[in-house]
């Protein structure tokens, strides 16, 4: 099944305790696409630009089998470009500037041939804009809806209307939190629920992630790893995972939703190990698939014994 | 095998956003014990308490099959005693008070018949003490220990020195990066893992729990819980969980510890969903069993299909 992803394209320029890059591509449209392609080659981007963007920049994606046909460039305007400085322990970040250029007027409107799309990625955007890209769109199989606190805090009403037309809703803890106004994650998952969306992922970085599902929990751990280089990207390179895992299943059940969370979660333990999506760029599907075997050993309760079980 | 835990034994002064109790029954070796009951006949306590502990929480734990030949009462001081409030979210809590009474010149000398304890779990003391209690034991299977900020910021020597001699360390995450100066905790784990325990258990509270063993890492999550009326002895909880389905094994061996962490974890799932050790004072062993079912599906990656490991 096709992949679209819908968000930003941007420059961003990112401190860590262990680097440092300026004007490294970024954005979660960048992230969702690169991240998606190992499991989907129909793989669609819908994102603006402006004229400073760099042709390395797009042949990076286009030589990864990136539908580029949805990236709109504007002669007149600037990129949109975002700095952040990550804290000694990677938890945290300060944003050191946003600089929304070309995306303050940001209006997507679809080719034609991508309005066929099957599994569709929200980034995080205004929710207006968001919804006007699900109204583009005919008979999508899956809609993946992401959003931050400043949604959140200015726009509740716009976020309210749009979180009852998404299917799966994939957001960190802090927001979740934010959105139910309740500290339980739990309690905040039902209360998101009753909102609208069916499937609901709570992603908790390093603590993993929990997903919600009919009458269903199921949870991921984060892949342990001793050397994490730049947290950036790895929600939105989690979500392009998932999405790209879904689009490959003949069928979206519980079964195939927990493969997916697995399998955006390695594709984010990979993202994180170098900086911006470098990792994303030369990742092979062994690769993939040698982490998530590590990833069920991680998790795998042996079978049951006399002693466990015994009433 | 025999499970010997030894710690405190107190009153506990307990607020939280759903309620509060003043002079509850508490202490490390409290909770410790009355987890480890459920799959141990032989749990032995050793403690020290002051005259003003009531017959009526002695008999709660004599009730429950606890060997209370290690509870030393002396007559003419007082029981420890400590308060605590907690916030809104949980997850932190301030101390109200800490009055030692009694537990300043804990010096615990076991019972003859104490000696021979296969199971040890040294709750959070003074890391002399811990080391004391180790001397008079002759040939124990698994050595438990827990520790905390104070000790690793006071007596960082006799600590190191402990865990020297520790099988298996159980400690919260911000202990665990404190312990070892880091803020990752698998690099963490690494370098506690070199001052001696074999096994390093990291407590993450809402996050579940990290397990280091040989070359394993093993995960689990926090058990879903609505309604958490009061996290106070999780931790010890989860310790006693632990021994006391260890002590129940023909043998410790990964499959063992990985169920044994599982264990642990449900039985503190138990004992934050009521006050004090109150949920554990009935908890039956079906209860317990339909838990860790419950427990397996939200941890469980359905068996492999194709798509996921085609490389």
């Amino acid at each position: 099944m096709s992949v679209l992803a819908v968000g930003t394209v941007a420059f961003d320029h990112i401190e860590t305790p262990f680097g440092k890059r300026d004007r490294a591509l970024g954005g979660s449209a960048t992230y969702i696409t690169l991240a998606s392609r190992f499991m989907s080659d129909d793989v669609r981007l819908v994102a603006v630009v402006g004229h400073d963007f760099p042709e390395e920049y797009v042949e990076v994606m286009r030589s990864r089998n990136i539908d580029l046909e949805g990236l709109e460039s504007r002669p007149d305007e600037l990129t949109f470009a975002w700095g952040g400085k990550y804290h000694y322990d990677l938890n945290n970040r300060d944003t050191l500037y946003t600089d929304l250029n070309v995306l303050s007027s940001f209006n997507p409107v679809l080719p034609a041939s991508y309005t066929d799309s099957r599994i569709v990625c929200l980034g995080n955007l205004d929710p207006t804009v968001q919804a006007s890209v699900m109204d583009q769109i005919s008979a999508p199989e899956i809609v993946l809806c992401d959003t931050m606190n400043f949604w959140i805090e200015h726009t509740p009403d716009s976020l309210t209307q749009l979180l009852g037309r998404v299917d799966c809703l994939v957001i960190n803890d802090s927001e979740a939190r934010e959105l139910a106004g309740e500290p339980n994650l739990i309690v905040c998952a039902r209360r998101i629920r009753e909102l609208g969306p069916k499937v609901l992922i709570i992603k908790k970085g390093e603590h993993g992630a929990l997903m919600f599902a009919g009458d269903s929990i199921f949870t991921v751990p984060a892949f342990p790893l001793e050397d994490i280089q730049d947290p950036t990207g790895a929600g939105d390179a989690f979500m392009g995972g998932f999405a790209g895992f879904l689009s490959g299943c003949k069928e979206i059940n519980l079964d195939s939703l927990k493969h997916a969370l697995v399998y955006g979660s390695v594709i984010a333990s990979f993202t994180v190990e170098k900086f911006g999506p470098e990792a994303l760029y030369e990742l092979t599907r062994s690769e993939i698939g040698q982490r998530i075997d590590a990833f069920r050993d991680l998790t795998t309760i042996p079978m049951p014994i006399a002693e466990i079980t015994t009433s």
